[in-house]
């Protein structure tokens, strides 16, 4: 997407150092600054320390990490000539690198696709090449996917709009929880392609952006993508979002998701579900928009099935800002002594979602609905039948 | 309340300076500082600016507003020798100070109580006497009010021990929004009240106290009180609550509210109502604890009738915390070029609470059941009828 006038994505391979690049998201919308992964230690530091984060751009970190296993031992002569000894490593690897976030399904998806490549590949430099090219195939792909999202979502806010247009304010207000946008895919957002598509056709559209706590995802990462890109924002309080349900200030809710159970339970941002009761309280649509990689198609039950990451408290405890200098600085807000816990996800139940945003369409929140968009996943068993 | 081993209160009177006196809680938990209130503009900055706030508290720092209009003008011949120039002037004033802040039913109530008494009187001191005598009775009344809600409440906490002496873990969970703690009234607090008495009575309980942005009164004052009482709290994000309900880790949710209409519609900090939502879907017991005064006789419908405050946006997109140096420092969060919107109220219809805690015992949220307990209040008329 456009930032300043530069195209630019959160991830992509640069042909001078054989490496991928991607934006440290922490920094933003205060800087934006480059980081090299050449190392699988890089790839997993850049996914545990969200310098990257969102599942579709986990999932293309991940399925680059499977390269940089090939590309950092490339000198290795032991590696190279053996092929079950390299062929060992890749599974080690790739099983180090599925770990460094559980909750996101699509970092499992996405490194095992590139190893599933890899390994039927012979010869050392026709592995690392197989995984460069499924890497960069995945990157296209979800582009592709998003862009897709975009346009059957854009059909929802069309949808409202046709129906505003004897109204004084026409125009339709989105709410969205934390970031879903091209930060964390590669182009256009999963929850944001939906957005971009209608602004683009020129529809008049307003988003309540959640600041989501305790990482600020949707203050520092939804703003400044949906800012640069001109279309009207409010940042709110992950509070406030109850309150401008009740008094008709929100048209549609849109999420992303981090994994989905192929009875439609989403795994999302913590706060996700308060959102969509008070969606449900106030009859206001609620949609998750995903690719189909998003879905575990081998778990039925999300509350019991998911595994939720509890992170460091101190990204509670502490929040980083710009301070008066123009530095980025941490401040502490609780005292000292008090302990907090990070639970970094919840699940909302499917009785709550209105529907998904596939890039095949659009479908309600029920197994058999779902399945009627992605029929190859009928005969794909839960793990826990 | 004990802080560090002595008594201390948000608000009292200081015999030297004869002005009142309060904690500054903009600069808790890191710094405790105290400033003096010999001004009606000191009294209406300290309420503004949130120097002080909680509803009691509010009250009754606006009844020593009234007392502090006498105080000022205590060498105004003018003013002193003219009986009805001195009642214009107080009403004036009055106003000025029930104007400070629009939710809070307690300032209204806190003035007009001080001022009625006031404009009785003949002389000026016996009004100043008068004020002074009536603001310090409000004060002891408020304490005498927290500490029946913490003996009626502690009840609820005591019911829910007993039903887990079998389980491993007997620990009783409470989960409450913002600080509704000793700071927010004169001892004991509204909301905290049941936990510091039942904690007193060797009751093992654990307070998830959610961090309730965008002021933090939750992580700043709420973790600080409970935390100097010696009493288990973790800090959570407004946004982790749906999730730690939906897992068995709450037992009992108790708020305070700065508003209660007649029929049991509660205004409280933003956020309120998206705990009341989650506790409902989930069968866990939503109380809100208060003084009578807190109640509004003349209002039925909490949703349109109880105005909501919008306050800066600037209080969302600067965070205040201590930096590395020891210093409190605010931190830019969002884009500099995107708005915010500051809704500081929601409300909670009646039909998501279980009922409220007050000085006289516990009421289901009912408007007869609530006359029940305030059978005085029967014949008070709704304005909007």
């Amino acid at each position: 997407m456009k930032v300043d006038g530069n195209d630019m994505r959160p991830i992509w391979f640069d042909n001078k150092t054989s490496t991928a690049k991607v934006i440290d998201q922490r920094k933003l919308p205060h800087k934006i600054e480059i980081v090299d992964l050449p190392t699988v230690d890089h790839v997993i530091m850049a996914i545990k320390e969200m310098l990257v984060r969102g599942a579709p751009l986990i999932g293309a970190t991940g399925a680059f990490g499977v390269y940089t296993i090939l590309f950092e031992n490339r000198d290795n002569t032991n590696i190279k000539n053996n092929t079950d000894q390299c062929n060992n490593l890749i599974q080690s690897e790739c099983k180090r690198l599925k770990n460094a976030r559980p909750t996101a399904i699509n970092l499992a998806w996405g490194v095992d696709r590139v190893m599933n490549h890899v390994l039927k590949e012979q010869g050392y430099d026709a592995k690392m090449n197989a995984a460069l090219e499924e890497a960069c195939f995945i990157v296209e792909e979800e582009a592709e996917n998003c862009k897709n999202i975009g346009e059957h979502g854009a059909s929802l806010i069309e949808e409202v709009s046709r129906k505003k247009q004897n109204l004084t304010d026409k125009t339709v207000n989105i709410l969205t929880h934390c970031n879903a946008g091209w930060l964390a895919t590669v182009e256009y957002g999963t929850a944001t392609a939906p957005m971009y598509v209608a602004f683009d056709k020129g529809i008049d559209i307003h988003v309540w952006v959640d600041e989501t706590r305790p990482l600020n995802q949707g203050a520092r990462l939804t703003a400044w993508e949906l800012g640069k890109h001109g279309i009207k924002h409010t940042v709110i309080t992950d509070n406030a979002g109850g309150h401008i349900m009740q008094h008709g200030m929100v048209d549609l809710v849109i999420v992303g998701t981090d994994r989905t159970t192929r009875t439609g339970d989403v795994a999302n941002k913590i706060g996700t579900y308060l959102k969509a009761l008070a969606a449900k309280d106030n009859n206001i649509p609620f949609y998750v928009a995903l690719p189909s990689s998003t879905f575990d198609w081998s778990i039925k039950d999300g509350l019991a099935e998911i595994p939720i990451e509890e992170r460091d408290p101190d990204e509670i405890r502490y929040i980083q800002g710009l301070d008066i200098n123009g530095k980025i600085t941490s401040v502490l807000v609780p005292p000292e002594q008090s302990p907090a816990a990070n639970h970094a996800f919840d699940v909302t139940p499917a009785r709550l979602v209105t529907g998904f945003v596939t890039e095949r369409g659009i479908c309600k929140a029920l197994e058999s609905d779902i399945l009627s968009l992605f029929p190859e996943q009928f005969s794909t068993q839960s793990r826990h039948l």
